[in-house]
């Protein structure tokens, strides 16, 4: 039962309408690469003398084990992955996933009849870390930066006291779980080339998708159905938020407003490939857009161009911060706190191109850059612009295809005829 | 800044294809809807003697604020709710979300420039506590079942310390939260109707959308677009697993394994209308199934009947259980290690039909009745069938378009032609 065979080793030649060539990848990921991230986490854990790491949340479990599974959403049971200094992840789950975990990339595979309320699996886990080989006695858990516990804090209390009471000591491994995390494969770049492709090719077909006069849910509910057809996956993240002259809001699920002439709107979504997320924006107008909109835009269009420039190994996420900031002559500050971040399993990922954020940029990184301003007349609202792109070695490659120079106009079709009448 | 004017109040015919009536239901939570919720958590917190309760999960802060995005999927920012013991609750977020916690059933927004990595809102949060009228000095917080906190470790457990040297102690409010969600208002109610007549309209037409020789990632990938086009607004959750006689995994994403004839494949699909869950499961045959199979489906049938038969005000949930596996003549353990769950905001909520569970049914709850068996050739294959219904002052109501009594049988397409060459 330890092959991989139904979730690995599938090339697909995946041909999206319009685009210019295919995206191949492969689906899954294969024991080699799950091998190699697991070893390259446990020289991260000797280099902090970890015994251990212990895990419980979805894209921590899915990038060392290869578990792939929606059923993260269920609150009701926990799920416990066990890496060692040296050998096989040990997974502790419920009974409900014993076949998926046979097939992922573990050694043993312990279980209990999940729900068990009194007990969720705690004696199992203490069981294992009772026979785990000890050196230093330090267990490595999500305890930082952008990582939460996914387990009941009762338990989780209960855990690390007795981990206390048998001389371990649980100490933040974030920092190496996001290290390991951060410079892709290629076969991870190729899930999120082909997202971008997917997304790419939907964000051409908008100005035939929506119309003025359909609510922001309607328009929401069509492009997802349109990115499902150009080859996502998953359409987690779509938001559909448009206001007068332009948007006040970029994070709110969509209402029943209706699009109107001139309105800017902002979609900005981050669908999935194989659990890869590809996360940009794009901003569409009804009718055409006010000057200080178009002004902006093209503020953020030229910081844009100013960022890619200077993307490449060494330069640091604050440099890409900075020639944005500089590009647009605004202060450090702002709403969003921050001009794009890294992206991967995860819609977001650490760490963010953020003034006060000193690490340097690799090939294999995958950014969004996502510079943002305020509009002159103010009132909260502003207009955001976004690509991603792979750091390589001699620069960067867009993964998105680049945004069009001038904010794309969708035909005000009602106030057409209207007029017409 | 205060109305709810964009989220709320807009009634809808919502017509699905071929669904005998249309679904009316309201978009976004009301401030009377909200204000009701906090005010009924408000009495358990005196019951419990909480001077506060502390949120940070999704789920939560969707119910007592209406605060609605999909923003929590970027682990980046956390976001802290405080309800007191009376008055409006207090929102501690991150700058970018001002705009959409000012239009929330919020008191006080004070904002963060997030991320802040080295305090991301903690001060903030402090100084509201520091504030907070102090009686018990209990602060309710999600430390128990089916509950995780949302923020990182290392912070929760400073700002816990902190409380704590003020003279507040942190206690579970797991279950006041979970029996506050528990009963559904009608504006809820009809949004998971809405949710489960678009899924019934979808499962309809399945066997015209999916055929033999199609992946599974192909036929899901069909099927969240069919789902999304009956009037889903989401499709987060959508299984499509397949195996020959039947499937042993029910949790996985869904892999290029090619659709046979022969197989079963069961769709389970959690689809979302205005942010709440409606899930039940539908199976398919490519071609006609094995009569062990028909024979477990018939026995899931008919508890499924029995389980119908039972549900009242009064009942409790480990009867459900119990008449389940009288009727299947099963012995109270097993794979999935419950047979449904109540329904709501997230894919599954508390509590679920095990027969641990003593709590008793009430009018107004929604629950998912699921029972599941292994088939007698056994390998870890076996059968699940799923069902929605509301609990009503005298019986049931079913949300779910009632499974047919024989598994629906998808035509075996390409063998078909095959067969005719």
């Amino acid at each position: 039962m330890k092959d991989l065979a139904v979730y690995s080793s599938f090339l697909l030649a995946f041909c999206l309408v319009s685009a210019a060539e295919p995206v191949s990848f492969t689906r899954g990921d294969s024991r080699e690469e799950l091998a190699a991230r697991v070893a390259n986490m446990q020289v991260r854990m000797r280099a902090e003398s970890m015994d251990a790491v212990f895990l419980t949340a979805e894209a921590n479990i899915r990038y060392f084990t290869g578990f792939s599974s929606s059923f993260f959403l269920s609150p009701t049971r926990p799920w416990y992955i066990i890496v060692p200094a040296s050998g096989l992840p040990t997974a502790v789950v419920p009974t409900i996933g014993e076949d998926a975990f046979a097939r992922a990339y573990t050694g043993r595979v312990i279980t209990w009849p999940s729900p068990r309320v009194h007990d969720e699996g705690i004696s199992e886990l203490l069981s294992v870390f009772s026979e785990l080989p000890r050196v230093s006695g330090r267990i490595g858990a999500e305890l930082g930066s952008e990582t939460t516990v996914r387990m009941r804090i009762i338990d989780f209390d209960r855990f690390r006291s007795k981990l206390n009471e048998q001389g371990m000591q649980m100490v933040d491994a974030s920092d190496a779980i996001l290290r390991a995390r951060l410079v892709k494969s290629e076969t991870e770049m190729a899930r999120m080339h082909a997202a971008c492709r997917a997304m790419s090719a939907g964000y051409r077909k908008i100005p035939e998708t929506i119309t003025e006069g359909m609510t922001e849910v309607e328009a929401c509910n069509a492009i997802k159905r349109l990115f499902l057809s150009m080859g996502a996956d998953d359409t987690l993240y779509v938001i559909c938020r448009a206001g007068p002259i332009s948007y006040s809001d970029i994070i709110g699920h969509p209402t029943q407003r209706r699009l109107q002439l001139g309105d800017v709107m902002v979609l900005d979504t981050g669908c999935q490939v194989d659990g890869y997320f590809c996360d940009f924006n794009r901003n569409f107008a009804i009718g055409p857009p006010a000057k200080e909109v178009n002004d902006t835009y093209a503020k953020l269009y030229a910081a844009t161009d100013a960022a890619l420039q200077i993307i490449k190994p060494g330069m640091k996420f604050q440099d890409i911060y900075r020639v944005m900031a500089e590009s647009m002559e605004v202060s450090p500050s702002g709403g969003v706190g921050r001009m794009g971040h890294s992206v991967g399993l995860q819609l977001t990922e650490w760490p963010s191109i953020h003034p006060d954020v000193t690490e340097s940029l690799a090939a294999g990184m995958v950014l969004s850059v996502e510079p943002s301003l305020g509009i002159p007349s103010g009132e909260g609202r502003y207009v955001v612009t976004e690509e991603v792109v792979v750091v390589t070695e001699t620069g960067y490659r867009l993964l998105s295809e680049r945004a069009p120079h001038h904010i794309a106009v969708v035909h005000a079709v009602a106030s057409a005829s209207r007029s017409e009448l």
